[in-house]
Protein backbone atom coordinates (compact mmCIF):
# COMPACT_ATOMS: atom_id res chain seq x y z
CA UNK A 1 0.00 0.00 0.00
CA UNK A 2 1.03 3.84 -0.33
CA UNK A 3 1.16 6.32 2.71
CA UNK A 4 -1.15 7.70 5.28
CA UNK A 5 -1.52 11.02 4.55
CA UNK A 6 -3.64 13.62 5.76
CA UNK A 7 -5.19 16.67 4.12
CA UNK A 8 -6.44 19.59 5.12
CA UNK A 9 -6.41 23.97 5.02
CA UNK A 10 -5.57 26.01 8.09
CA UNK A 11 -5.71 29.49 8.59
CA UNK A 12 -2.91 31.13 10.54
CA UNK A 13 -4.53 31.39 13.76
CA UNK A 14 -5.07 27.19 13.67
CA UNK A 15 -8.55 26.83 12.20
CA UNK A 16 -10.13 24.72 9.81
CA UNK A 17 -13.58 25.89 9.51
CA UNK A 18 -14.24 29.33 10.46
CA UNK A 19 -16.51 30.49 12.85
CA UNK A 20 -19.78 29.83 11.82
CA UNK A 21 -19.14 26.57 10.36
CA UNK A 22 -21.80 23.77 11.50
CA UNK A 23 -24.15 21.16 10.67
CA UNK A 24 -25.95 22.24 7.81
CA UNK A 25 -23.63 24.75 6.48
CA UNK A 26 -20.64 23.85 4.65
CA UNK A 27 -17.34 22.81 6.24
CA UNK A 28 -16.08 26.61 5.99
CA UNK A 29 -19.30 28.10 7.57
CA UNK A 30 -20.21 31.31 5.84
CA UNK A 31 -17.31 32.57 4.06
CA UNK A 32 -15.97 29.47 2.56
CA UNK A 33 -13.73 31.59 0.04
CA UNK A 34 -11.12 32.33 2.72
CA UNK A 35 -9.60 28.91 3.28
CA UNK A 36 -10.24 27.60 -0.10
CA UNK A 37 -9.30 30.44 -2.38
CA UNK A 38 -6.52 28.58 -3.27
CA UNK A 39 -8.12 25.93 -4.66
CA UNK A 40 -10.66 28.29 -6.30
CA UNK A 41 -10.55 31.97 -7.24
CA UNK A 42 -6.92 32.35 -6.59
CA UNK A 43 -5.79 29.00 -7.85
CA UNK A 44 -3.04 29.22 -9.93
CA UNK A 45 -1.38 26.76 -11.51
CA UNK A 46 1.25 25.80 -8.89
CA UNK A 47 -1.58 25.02 -6.65
CA UNK A 48 -3.84 23.32 -9.44
CA UNK A 49 -0.75 20.66 -9.93
CA UNK A 50 -0.60 20.12 -6.16
CA UNK A 51 -4.44 19.70 -6.14
CA UNK A 52 -3.87 16.98 -9.36
CA UNK A 53 -0.99 15.64 -7.33
CA UNK A 54 -3.06 14.48 -4.37
CA UNK A 55 -5.87 13.15 -6.23
CA UNK A 56 -3.98 10.86 -8.59
CA UNK A 57 -1.84 9.75 -5.90
CA UNK A 58 -4.90 8.93 -3.23
CA UNK A 59 -6.77 5.70 -3.69
CA UNK A 60 -9.21 6.08 -0.89
CA UNK A 61 -10.25 8.58 1.46
CA UNK A 62 -11.05 8.90 5.02
CA UNK A 63 -13.46 11.29 6.62
CA UNK A 64 -15.11 11.82 10.18
CA UNK A 65 -18.89 11.70 10.62
CA UNK A 66 -19.10 15.06 11.01
CA UNK A 67 -17.30 16.55 8.10
CA UNK A 68 -19.67 13.96 6.89
CA UNK A 69 -22.33 15.00 7.36
CA UNK A 70 -21.54 18.69 7.09
CA UNK A 71 -20.27 18.47 3.65
CA UNK A 72 -22.59 15.57 2.27
CA UNK A 73 -25.42 18.25 0.61
CA UNK A 74 -22.53 20.45 -0.87
CA UNK A 75 -20.69 18.08 -2.10
CA UNK A 76 -23.49 17.38 -4.63
CA UNK A 77 -23.54 14.30 -6.82
CA UNK A 78 -21.24 13.51 -8.54
CA UNK A 79 -18.90 14.11 -5.20
CA UNK A 80 -15.74 15.75 -5.67
CA UNK A 81 -13.95 12.77 -4.77
CA UNK A 82 -14.30 10.38 -7.61
CA UNK A 83 -12.83 7.26 -5.74
CA UNK A 84 -14.15 5.17 -2.70
CA UNK A 85 -14.74 7.21 0.76
CA UNK A 86 -14.79 5.83 3.94
CA UNK A 87 -16.40 7.41 6.50
CA UNK A 88 -15.64 6.69 10.32
CA UNK A 89 -18.86 6.49 12.54
CA UNK A 90 -20.65 5.32 15.55
CA UNK A 91 -23.82 3.78 13.91
CA UNK A 92 -23.55 0.84 11.18
CA UNK A 93 -25.63 1.66 7.76
CA UNK A 94 -25.39 0.48 4.33
CA UNK A 95 -22.54 1.58 1.68
CA UNK A 96 -24.48 4.93 -0.36
CA UNK A 97 -23.05 5.01 -3.68
CA UNK A 98 -22.77 8.11 -5.49
CA UNK A 99 -22.26 8.85 -9.08
CA UNK A 100 -19.04 9.36 -10.48
CA UNK A 101 -16.72 6.56 -8.88
CA UNK A 102 -17.53 7.81 -5.41
CA UNK A 103 -19.03 5.41 -2.75
CA UNK A 104 -19.64 6.55 1.10
CA UNK A 105 -19.05 3.21 3.25
CA UNK A 106 -19.77 4.04 7.01
CA UNK A 107 -17.16 2.01 9.04
CA UNK A 108 -18.36 1.49 12.95
CA UNK A 109 -15.44 -0.21 14.45
CA UNK A 110 -12.99 2.37 14.65
CA UNK A 111 -10.36 4.08 13.62
CA UNK A 112 -7.78 0.83 12.19
CA UNK A 113 -11.21 -0.67 10.97
CA UNK A 114 -11.80 1.90 8.67
CA UNK A 115 -8.04 2.41 7.23
CA UNK A 116 -7.77 -1.12 6.80
CA UNK A 117 -10.38 -1.05 4.49
CA UNK A 118 -9.24 2.30 3.06
CA UNK A 119 -5.88 0.77 2.25
CA UNK A 120 -7.36 -2.34 1.05
CA UNK A 121 -9.33 -0.01 -1.94
CA UNK A 122 -6.69 2.19 -1.86
CA UNK A 123 -4.30 -0.97 -3.21
CA UNK A 124 -0.74 0.72 -3.97
CA UNK A 125 -2.06 4.71 -3.61
CA UNK A 126 -2.68 6.58 -0.85
CA UNK A 127 -4.95 6.79 1.67
CA UNK A 128 -5.95 10.72 2.42
CA UNK A 129 -7.23 11.44 5.40
CA UNK A 130 -8.95 14.49 4.03
CA UNK A 131 -10.84 15.84 7.63
CA UNK A 132 -11.98 16.97 9.82
CA UNK A 133 -9.84 17.56 12.48
CA UNK A 134 -10.87 15.36 15.38
CA UNK A 135 -10.15 12.38 12.80
CA UNK A 136 -6.71 13.47 11.89
CA UNK A 137 -5.74 14.11 15.48
CA UNK A 138 -6.75 10.75 16.03
CA UNK A 139 -4.89 8.78 13.48
CA UNK A 140 -1.96 11.16 14.16
CA UNK A 141 -2.21 10.07 17.84
CA UNK A 142 -2.20 6.56 16.98
CA UNK A 143 0.78 6.77 15.14
CA UNK A 144 -1.12 5.22 11.89
CA UNK A 145 -0.20 8.40 9.94
CA UNK A 146 2.84 8.86 7.53
CA UNK A 147 2.73 12.14 6.37
CA UNK A 148 0.56 15.59 7.37
CA UNK A 149 -0.34 17.94 4.06
CA UNK A 150 -0.82 21.86 5.94
CA UNK A 151 -2.25 24.34 3.11
CA UNK A 152 -1.11 27.06 5.32
CA UNK A 153 -3.88 30.33 5.20
CA UNK A 154 -2.45 33.71 5.58
CA UNK A 155 -5.91 34.83 6.96
CA UNK A 156 -7.21 35.18 10.81
CA UNK A 157 -10.33 33.73 11.91
CA UNK A 158 -10.69 33.79 15.01
CA UNK A 159 -12.85 31.42 15.83
CA UNK A 160 -14.27 27.56 14.60
CA UNK A 161 -12.71 24.46 14.81
CA UNK A 162 -9.20 24.20 15.42
CA UNK A 163 -6.69 21.10 14.15
CA UNK A 164 -4.75 20.63 17.54
CA UNK A 165 -6.53 21.43 20.38
CA UNK A 166 -6.42 19.49 23.36
CA UNK A 167 -4.24 17.47 21.99
CA UNK A 168 -0.80 15.97 23.92
CA UNK A 169 1.59 15.34 20.84
CA UNK A 170 4.13 13.33 23.32
CA UNK A 171 6.18 11.23 21.06
CA UNK A 172 5.04 12.73 17.83
CA UNK A 173 7.82 14.50 15.93
CA UNK A 174 7.21 16.05 12.29
CA UNK A 175 10.02 16.86 9.84
CA UNK A 176 9.14 19.03 7.00
CA UNK A 177 9.99 17.84 4.00
CA UNK A 178 8.39 20.36 1.59
CA UNK A 179 7.02 23.66 1.07
CA UNK A 180 5.77 25.57 -1.84
CA UNK A 181 4.29 29.30 -1.82
CA UNK A 182 1.67 30.11 -3.50
CA UNK A 183 -0.45 33.22 -3.56
CA UNK A 184 -3.16 32.15 -1.80
CA UNK A 185 -1.66 29.36 0.68
CA UNK A 186 1.48 27.74 1.97
CA UNK A 187 1.86 23.98 0.96
CA UNK A 188 3.60 22.36 3.51
CA UNK A 189 4.12 18.28 3.90
CA UNK A 190 5.16 16.71 7.39
CA UNK A 191 6.41 13.42 7.65
CA UNK A 192 5.86 11.93 10.96
CA UNK A 193 8.93 10.41 12.06
CA UNK A 194 8.76 6.91 13.12
CA UNK B 1 9.50 56.70 11.76
CA UNK B 2 9.85 53.27 10.40
CA UNK B 3 7.70 50.44 11.40
CA UNK B 4 6.12 48.81 14.16
CA UNK B 5 7.12 45.41 13.73
CA UNK B 6 5.81 42.22 15.79
CA UNK B 7 8.42 39.45 16.23
CA UNK B 8 8.07 35.83 17.65
CA UNK B 9 8.27 32.17 16.79
CA UNK B 10 5.50 30.36 16.80
CA UNK B 11 5.00 26.09 17.28
CA UNK B 12 3.20 24.30 14.20
CA UNK B 13 0.04 24.27 16.81
CA UNK B 14 0.42 27.69 17.63
CA UNK B 15 2.31 28.23 20.80
CA UNK B 16 4.96 30.68 21.42
CA UNK B 17 5.99 29.06 24.73
CA UNK B 18 5.98 25.17 25.86
CA UNK B 19 3.24 23.77 28.45
CA UNK B 20 5.62 24.48 31.08
CA UNK B 21 6.92 27.97 30.54
CA UNK B 22 5.79 30.21 33.44
CA UNK B 23 7.52 33.02 35.75
CA UNK B 24 10.57 31.96 37.51
CA UNK B 25 11.10 29.86 34.11
CA UNK B 26 12.34 31.04 30.96
CA UNK B 27 9.92 32.01 27.99
CA UNK B 28 10.31 28.90 26.56
CA UNK B 29 9.87 26.53 29.52
CA UNK B 30 11.29 23.43 30.10
CA UNK B 31 12.37 22.72 27.18
CA UNK B 32 14.11 25.93 25.51
CA UNK B 33 15.14 24.17 22.19
CA UNK B 34 12.12 23.82 20.43
CA UNK B 35 11.03 27.00 19.79
CA UNK B 36 14.47 29.15 19.23
CA UNK B 37 17.03 26.23 17.95
CA UNK B 38 16.81 27.95 14.71
CA UNK B 39 18.61 30.37 16.82
CA UNK B 40 21.03 28.67 18.64
CA UNK B 41 21.80 24.81 17.70
CA UNK B 42 20.27 24.69 14.45
CA UNK B 43 21.35 28.58 13.17
CA UNK B 44 21.86 28.37 9.85
CA UNK B 45 23.89 31.36 7.67
CA UNK B 46 20.15 32.60 6.81
CA UNK B 47 18.67 32.28 10.29
CA UNK B 48 21.72 34.23 11.32
CA UNK B 49 21.07 36.85 8.70
CA UNK B 50 17.53 36.88 9.61
CA UNK B 51 18.70 37.91 12.97
CA UNK B 52 20.85 40.39 12.15
CA UNK B 53 18.23 41.83 9.77
CA UNK B 54 16.11 41.92 12.50
CA UNK B 55 18.55 43.54 15.16
CA UNK B 56 20.06 46.12 12.23
CA UNK B 57 16.36 47.76 11.56
CA UNK B 58 14.81 48.05 14.57
CA UNK B 59 15.44 51.16 16.96
CA UNK B 60 13.62 50.04 19.93
CA UNK B 61 11.62 47.34 21.51
CA UNK B 62 8.22 46.56 23.21
CA UNK B 63 7.58 44.03 25.71
CA UNK B 64 4.65 42.59 27.48
CA UNK B 65 5.51 42.64 31.29
CA UNK B 66 4.71 38.88 31.99
CA UNK B 67 7.08 38.85 29.26
CA UNK B 68 9.55 40.74 31.13
CA UNK B 69 9.30 39.09 34.72
CA UNK B 70 9.76 35.95 32.59
CA UNK B 71 12.67 37.20 30.88
CA UNK B 72 14.78 39.61 33.04
CA UNK B 73 16.75 36.79 34.73
CA UNK B 74 17.79 34.34 31.74
CA UNK B 75 18.51 37.57 29.91
CA UNK B 76 21.20 38.34 32.15
CA UNK B 77 23.57 41.69 32.21
CA UNK B 78 24.07 42.84 29.53
CA UNK B 79 20.50 41.61 27.89
CA UNK B 80 20.46 41.28 24.49
CA UNK B 81 18.80 43.54 23.18
CA UNK B 82 21.38 46.38 22.92
CA UNK B 83 19.03 49.12 22.03
CA UNK B 84 16.23 50.74 24.33
CA UNK B 85 13.39 48.45 25.66
CA UNK B 86 10.29 49.67 26.66
CA UNK B 87 7.97 47.15 29.35
CA UNK B 88 4.15 48.22 29.12
CA UNK B 89 2.98 47.53 31.97
CA UNK B 90 0.47 48.91 35.25
CA UNK B 91 2.93 49.68 37.56
CA UNK B 92 4.66 52.85 37.25
CA UNK B 93 8.59 52.15 38.04
CA UNK B 94 11.90 53.50 37.52
CA UNK B 95 14.05 53.06 34.18
CA UNK B 96 16.14 50.37 35.26
CA UNK B 97 19.69 51.17 32.77
CA UNK B 98 21.46 47.45 32.28
CA UNK B 99 25.14 47.21 30.32
CA UNK B 100 24.98 47.12 26.55
CA UNK B 101 23.00 49.41 25.61
CA UNK B 102 19.80 47.84 26.99
CA UNK B 103 17.63 50.26 29.64
CA UNK B 104 14.17 49.05 30.34
CA UNK B 105 11.77 51.77 30.70
CA UNK B 106 8.28 50.89 32.20
CA UNK B 107 5.31 52.70 30.66
CA UNK B 108 1.85 52.47 32.59
CA UNK B 109 -0.21 54.80 30.84
CA UNK B 110 -1.27 52.59 28.16
CA UNK B 111 -0.08 50.77 24.50
CA UNK B 112 -0.14 54.07 22.75
CA UNK B 113 1.73 55.93 25.04
CA UNK B 114 4.64 53.25 25.65
CA UNK B 115 4.58 53.00 21.36
CA UNK B 116 4.96 56.68 21.42
CA UNK B 117 8.16 56.61 23.56
CA UNK B 118 9.42 53.71 22.12
CA UNK B 119 8.78 55.40 18.53
CA UNK B 120 10.63 58.61 19.89
CA UNK B 121 13.82 56.52 20.76
CA UNK B 122 14.07 54.11 17.86
CA UNK B 123 14.12 57.34 15.33
CA UNK B 124 14.03 56.23 11.90
CA UNK B 125 14.01 52.94 13.00
CA UNK B 126 11.49 50.42 13.44
CA UNK B 127 9.64 49.61 17.12
CA UNK B 128 10.24 45.64 17.48
CA UNK B 129 7.00 44.34 19.46
CA UNK B 130 9.02 41.16 20.91
CA UNK B 131 6.15 39.23 22.86
CA UNK B 132 4.57 37.90 24.40
CA UNK B 133 1.14 36.89 22.55
CA UNK B 134 -0.81 39.31 24.90
CA UNK B 135 1.19 42.07 24.14
CA UNK B 136 1.11 41.27 19.99
CA UNK B 137 -2.47 40.96 20.18
CA UNK B 138 -3.09 44.44 21.37
CA UNK B 139 -1.23 46.31 18.79
CA UNK B 140 -2.66 44.61 16.14
CA UNK B 141 -6.11 44.98 17.40
CA UNK B 142 -5.19 48.55 18.22
CA UNK B 143 -4.55 48.73 14.30
CA UNK B 144 -0.98 50.06 15.45
CA UNK B 145 0.62 46.89 13.70
CA UNK B 146 2.37 47.80 10.21
CA UNK B 147 3.47 43.74 9.86
CA UNK B 148 3.91 40.77 11.86
CA UNK B 149 6.81 38.25 11.45
CA UNK B 150 6.40 34.83 12.59
CA UNK B 151 8.78 32.20 12.56
CA UNK B 152 6.38 29.17 12.16
CA UNK B 153 8.42 25.81 14.19
CA UNK B 154 7.70 22.68 12.61
CA UNK B 155 7.05 21.26 16.18
CA UNK B 156 3.95 19.96 17.76
CA UNK B 157 4.08 21.36 21.82
CA UNK B 158 -0.02 20.60 22.64
CA UNK B 159 0.27 23.17 25.02
CA UNK B 160 1.27 26.56 26.74
CA UNK B 161 0.60 30.29 25.23
CA UNK B 162 -1.39 30.18 22.29
CA UNK B 163 -0.16 33.15 19.69
CA UNK B 164 -4.42 33.55 18.67
CA UNK B 165 -6.47 32.83 21.55
CA UNK B 166 -9.63 34.87 21.74
CA UNK B 167 -9.19 37.30 19.19
CA UNK B 168 -11.41 38.60 17.16
CA UNK B 169 -10.09 39.71 13.83
CA UNK B 170 -12.74 41.57 12.65
CA UNK B 171 -11.25 43.70 10.09
CA UNK B 172 -7.71 42.37 10.32
CA UNK B 173 -5.92 41.84 6.56
CA UNK B 174 -2.87 40.23 6.74
CA UNK B 175 -0.99 39.97 3.11
CA UNK B 176 1.87 37.46 3.34
CA UNK B 177 5.00 39.60 1.59
CA UNK B 178 7.72 37.11 2.50
CA UNK B 179 8.49 33.65 3.54
CA UNK B 180 11.96 32.35 4.02
CA UNK B 181 12.49 28.13 4.84
CA UNK B 182 15.59 27.27 6.90
CA UNK B 183 15.67 24.00 8.54
CA UNK B 184 14.60 25.01 11.46
CA UNK B 185 11.94 27.45 10.48
CA UNK B 186 9.38 29.00 8.07
CA UNK B 187 10.00 32.93 8.28
CA UNK B 188 6.99 34.85 7.35
CA UNK B 189 6.63 38.18 7.06
CA UNK B 190 3.10 39.47 7.19
CA UNK B 191 1.92 43.10 6.08
CA UNK B 192 -1.35 44.27 8.25
CA UNK B 193 -3.22 45.66 5.56
CA UNK B 194 -4.42 49.40 6.23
Amino acid sequence: MGKVTSEISMSLDGFITDPNAGAGSPLEGNDPGRLHDWRFDAKTETDAAIVDEIYASTGAVLLGKRMFDVGFEPWGDPPPFRMPVFVVTHEAREPLPMQGGTTYTFVADGIEAALEQAAAAAGDKNVGIWGGANIIRQYLKAGLLDEMQIHLIPVLLGGGIRLFEDFDPEGIELRRTNSIETPGATHFRFEVVK
